[in-house]
């Protein structure tokens, strides 16, 4: 086990109707205004925005709004926001949505008290030394943008898409209503819940050694991950497999399962740049891109990936051929993405294959990817053509 | 799954050495006079005080000290510590030790701003308003207290035992080193690791459905704790056995596992009726008690059990006789408990049996105990005379 540092100060609110404390949960903090932000219209189509608006104006807390933001989150309505919040003299961002407009949100709190260009942090290493507090009301179980410290943005201009890692950008606060995720499209449900599977993948294949208790956390939270997607997409209405889900879905990613150990995160890295290209829903992408991945790598440690089968998802090992049971493993996972109405493959994904050059050599901007096998360029290319 | 608010502001800093950083971690808090806390002299004997001191030197921050914190820690030491830190205007309490000399210092840092006995707060239900922070250096895995928001605290009239929870006393940092518990007695050990063990089964054994991931993780946590207790005893020295086990009394016991579902705690509340009229090991008293509470209880929901040694203890259920399975699980714990060096009787943990329903009474002090199945004192007797 590694030394680390863990720190998750998010004050979580759990439950049915629990938007209705955001107003109290921001006067709490000192807040004179409020900038809300949000993405769609959706929140207006099942009544979250009215109760949210009521919460802010029973606790008597000023409050100017702005929407748009999408799926891979953009650089201009970050910098839109940052320019109305200055103006506004706004000094509490509340983000009601999924995790692009928590992430959005994020990028807006560290933007406004710099004077530079807030692309700077995400794209230059440069470490923000203030943060407007952020306090989050999630819509989607997914991205554990909710507790996490990190935020993704697209910047328009060459579709770079980059992240910010801070302890200044945890939320303050984070409610978490599994009601507000009954209304979800089907494939928002799956797509979400494949990048919760994929949170707590990156940080199970690791070559820290000693750490045993993460383990079996990161398989139990995919157990309960595994189990109750389906029942979600079956009866959408199921409180307690939404509840499941959601709490799951912030579990994975706060930064507990990763106390000690080192993550690999090649696969989001690969998936970003499909992301950053085509548009498409991050947890497709990944329902995609992390079979090939596993498929690529495997033999580089193949007790771990037999493990992985055998606990996580029920597989008996075959002792005198493990590979077979990763293979047949992958091969299980994959027909279980298909389940819930997930893509398995580029095409199914709706993604050409004549750009792959382009979206492998991108990963590298920076150097290779991944903790557990370094990703170079040529690496990516190869797992980009196994996605098929 | 119920309603909850989880906050576990905690920071953790863990691995080797970190008490160095006890110093800057103080400063960074902006508090101007510490009180050193302390309990018996063992943190002198393996040099801990003196780096403690030095870091505290190296960041110019003066402090007095008080030690003499026991197990089952006094309030007469409560007062005590509380009048100094008046006195000499202390505005930081510095706890190193194990559990009972952090639940010593959250008992100090509720009293000083408190103008009444802090003993209002453990016996009369008293709120607290405020606290000085706290900050623990642990030296003994066992009772979680170094994130938790409880403390428990004897007061040597009539021996009452009583807890206070509230989140103003969880630690502002807490310091994890391994190392420091490698010179333990094995005896500590064992215990310690058997109170890590109840704090997880007490939350395992609920009424609340639909809490399958907090299961999960009860059960992964608990499978780690059984691990590596046997590889702490057989080689003191193994980091990553301590490390696991520390890691684990923390996760145990922060909130996280309690999140949705309300646990039992019947055990712990007999226990604390042994403890504070024999002084017995807080761990070794519950090894005493918890099968028993497991033989006086299972029929309640036997499902319930058979799980649970199914899947931590890794028992073959007997479909047609369930029963039969927990019966053998219950004698796989104590055989485990046994293998520890740990006590399974009374007799064996040198509690006489005549003082039964003296306890047995003052667990009901507040009500009958217990929330899986409440236990008035005509059942605590029972149980009592069980743990033989």
């Amino acid at each position: 086990m590694r030394d680390f540092v863990y720190e998750s100060p998010t004050r979580i609110v759990f439950g049915r109707g629990k938007e209705l404390q955001t107003g109290q949960e921001i006067a709490a903090r000192g807040a004179s205004k409020v900038l809300l932000h949000y993405g769609s219209g959706s929140i207006k189509a099942i009544g979250l925005y009215d109760r949210v608006v009521k919460s802010l104006k029973e606790s008597g807390i000023p409050f100017v709004e702005l929407g748009g933001a999408v799926p891979n989150p953009r650089l201009s309505l970050v910098h839109e926001a940052i320019d109305l919040c200055r103006r506004e003299k706004v000094d509490f961002i509340l983000a009601v949505g999924g995790g692009s407009v928590i992430d959005s949100a994020k990028a807006v709190a560290v933007g406004v008290p710099y004077d530079g260009d807030v692309w700077d942090f995400f794209d230059k290493g440069v470490v923000p030394k203030e943060a407007l507090p952020v306090g989050a009301i999630l819509t989607l179980s997914a991205t554990g943008s909710e507790t996490s410290p990190a935020s993704v943005i697209t910047k328009e201009e060459g579709w770079l898409k980059h992240a910010l890692h801070s302890d200044l950008i945890r939320p303050a606060f984070a409610i978490l209503n599994p009601e507000l995720t009954t209304t979800l499209p089907p494939y928002q449900t799956a797509a979400g819940g494949v990048d919760i599977m994929a949170h707590l993948m990156e940080r199970y294949f690791t070559n820290t050694t000693a750490v045993d208790l993460t383990n079996r956390l990161i398989e139990g939270t995919l157990q309960t991950v595994i189990k109750f997607l389906p029942i979600a997409l079956k009866e959408p209405d199921n409180y307690d497999a939404r509840a499941e889900i959601m709490w799951a879905s912030t579990i994975a990613h706060n930064g507990i399962l990763d106390t000690g150990r080192v993550g690999d995160w090649a696969s989001h890295r690969i998936e970003h740049e499909i992301g950053a290209i085509y548009d498409v829903a991050h947890g497709a992408g990944l329902a995609v891109v992390f079979p090939a991945w596993m498929k690529f790598v495997y033999r580089h440690d193949i007790p771990r990936f037999v493990r992985f089968f055998h606990r996580v998802w029920g597989l008996e090992p075959d002792f005198w051929n493990p590979e077979a049971t990763v293979l047949k493993g992958i091969s299980v996972m994959e027909d279980y993405f298909r389940s819930l109405g997930m893509p398995v493959t580029l095409e199914e994904l709706g993604v050409p294959d004549d750009r792959l050059e382009e979206m492998a050599e991108k990963t590298n901007w920076n150097g290779p990817v991944g903790q557990f096998v370094p990703i170079t360029s040529d690496k990516a290319l190869e797992i980009l053509k196994l996605c098929k």
